[in-house]
């Protein structure tokens, strides 16, 4: 870690001053270069975005006589249309969403900055999975909240864990069960219903992050936690930035129509609204049936990818990497099979030009410093083939 | 006001507890209907939006190499090539500003929010003008700010109150000396040199907020204040809301680097970065001469309107109402000659189908009350004069 770039002229808030940049992502910041294979980011593939729909949307929508309204200040809850759409789009019981229960946020990260910025006060504990998505972990620690790093299986959070954690009433719960992001663990049917069970009988808000949901590779994901809670003590929260583009920057939220009153409070001192331009454009896309095919085709284009990773991890590393093949999602997670530092394997690595994201930032402080995340969605198969030799080469100077 | 909606499931932070939705916004949102006038908005003109430009634009972009980078993330900073024409086109002396001392933001809105996450802890003392642009307030507020209010008569802030002021170092002061929103106030060159020099004898940060600037109508303003501070002690922010469309939410950030990275790291945790996709039709837009064109062109739309409302009032209701003529923007701010309670001519007004704001939220707590903002860039020339004569029917009633 690094010191948050303070001077002597302008004083932080407190809140501020015991924030420490990521250093890993100081050194991944500057690796841009040709000639490095990057399994680091957390990047979809831009050669399968929808560009021509998009396209064609954004010149329906700026010939036709809804275009200035597309291009004014609009709702601070989101484009009316929108919101309909995607409480019928969501995963959960037909008829069990109405429009006044969802916000459309700048992308999902956004819906975690408003979470927190409402709720937490600093010294609140909050619970997370091991590992933790890095994006969630920054807003919560911004607003001061004291992290708890809840243990995890092959399944997901360990439900007698959950519960004794619950038991000493945290703030919030924050899980992310399908294709996490690092891990790729998707909590299959059984231990969705033992969480819930434990989730049911507490107090506590629940936050499921879900932006993976869509792409999945071998079989659809069962559904959210969320959609057998009491929408009084759960958020959920989804996102286009994975199976349309990111850039629009269009995610959302669902919540209690109380909870979505309070987040568009917030959202109106923060940005006043999300960009109609990008809401607009994702409404028109989720009308289109070729939008429906578009999914399919990055499934098949994505399970390529993680089957490529895959195949050659088996060939070249299976003696010193561990991992499972992820079901869905955007990355592999594997563990240095005898131990060891997987920074430093990233320092190594480099030179052979590869770079990773080592594990350890996604765990409590000193720890799963063995683990690192493999994204496989931005680089095509003979790259990731590539990568994977470079990875080897590295694995070997870095033991020998 | 009425409280911050709650229920006794989830409890909110301290930093929300205190806080109150603005009952005026509560009562407009629900005035949006066809046979009301409405002066309430901030919004630009929709018919006078550059849609053929942006459609132009749009196609190009997204027909050529650039359009997969122009739908990915982003980096957190902005677009470099956008970052670089906004550090070349801000209204400093030519090649002060390079790119690394520009943050583009979700609307100069987001930048409000940033810089009060980044440095109010709850009781820090804040400076703001009389009246005082709203959506500023809220972000302050939501950290815990406590708002000193300070003087200001029609030339801007009073020169002696806000060295008085300063002395107690207070940790930031907001200033809008340019066309503000609600008081249309444009300090004229004398007054900022005297502003000037009393803030480059302080340690405080000076916030600038600059949205209206090439919304001028009778000659151009003069320089920022900034633009002759130095900029480890001041932020800049501008929009390009006013000029191209709000709907792309599209804002930046001037400061020193060390202010822009401690932003960007803020922002990281907030939403990644801008929406991409309008951040290059922005920076399409600004090589356009057209665009320029574009510029002058709303400039005269607004001044004709600007007239109207000036003249309608003229002739109906200068024996009720005194104002300025303000110079640009998008507001004409008047107070009731009488003195009285805007809060209560608005449910007059909107008897007679007219909305507008009523001052009072501009100030201090339970200030101001005799005092309106008039928008007029919303309203055509016609509808501004049938608005002007419902207000008169409104202040003849009213006083009745």
């Amino acid at each position: 870690m690094v010191p948050f770039p303070d001077d002597d002229t302008i004083a932080c808030s407190r809140r501020v001053a015991g924030l420490k940049s990521s250093a890993i992502r100081e050194i991944l910041r500057v690796v841009n270069r040709d000639d490095v294979i990057s399994f680091a980011g957390g990047l979809p593939a831009p050669d399968l975005f929808p560009v021509e729909l998009l396209r064609t949307a954004a010149a329906q929508l700026l010939s036709g006589p809804a275009a200035p309204q597309a291009l004014q200040y609009g709702e601070t809850e989101g484009v009316s249309a929108l919101r309909e759409r995607i409480a019928a789009r969501a995963p959960f019981p037909p008829g069990r969403l109405s429009a006044s229960q969802v916000l459309v946020t700048q992308g999902s990260q956004q819906g975690l900055d408003l979470i927190a910025k409402l709720l937490i006060d600093p010294g609140d504990e909050v619970l997370v999975e091991t590992p933790a998505y890095l994006g969630a972990l920054q807003p919560f620690r911004f607003f001061g909240a004291r992290l708890t790093f809840l243990p995890c299986d092959a399944e997901g959070v360990l439900p007698d864990a959950l519960a004794k954690a619950l038991r000493r009433r945290p703030k919030l719960v924050y899980l992310t069960p399908t294709f996490q992001n690092p891990s790729g663990l998707c909590y299959p049917e059984s231990r969705r219903a033992e969480v819930r069970a434990v989730l049911a009988d507490a107090d506590t808000l629940v936050v499921e992050d879900d932006p993976y949901r869509e792409i999945w590779f071998d079989e659809a994901p069962p559904a959210p936690l969320s959609a057998g809670l009491d929408l009084k003590r759960a958020v959920y929260m989804g996102s286009f930035s994975k199976i349309a583009t990111p850039g629009l920057r269009i995610g959302f939220l669902v919540g209690s129509p109380a909870m979505v009153r309070r987040c568009v409070l917030a959202k109106q001192a923060t940005d006043l609204h999300t960009n109609t331009l990008g809401q607009h454009l994702v409404l028109s896309l989720l009308g289109l049936s070729s939008f429906a095919e578009h999914i399919v085709a990055i499934r098949a284009a994505y399970r390529a990818r993680r089957d490529a990773l895959d195949a050659a991890l088996t060939q070249r590393a299976a003696d010193r990497l561990v991992w499972h093949r992820p079901g869905g999602g955007m990355f592999l997670w594997a563990k240095l099979a005898g131990g060891g530092d997987a920074a430093h394997l990233l320092e190594v690595a480099l030179a052979e030009g590869l770079a990773f994201v080592p594990g350890g930032e996604f765990h409590a402080e000193g720890e799963g410093r063995d683990t690192l995340r493999l994204n496989f969605t931005h680089c095509a198969p003979p790259r990731l083939a590539e990568g994977v030799a470079r990875l080897e080469r590295a694995l070997r100077r870095w033991k020998a």
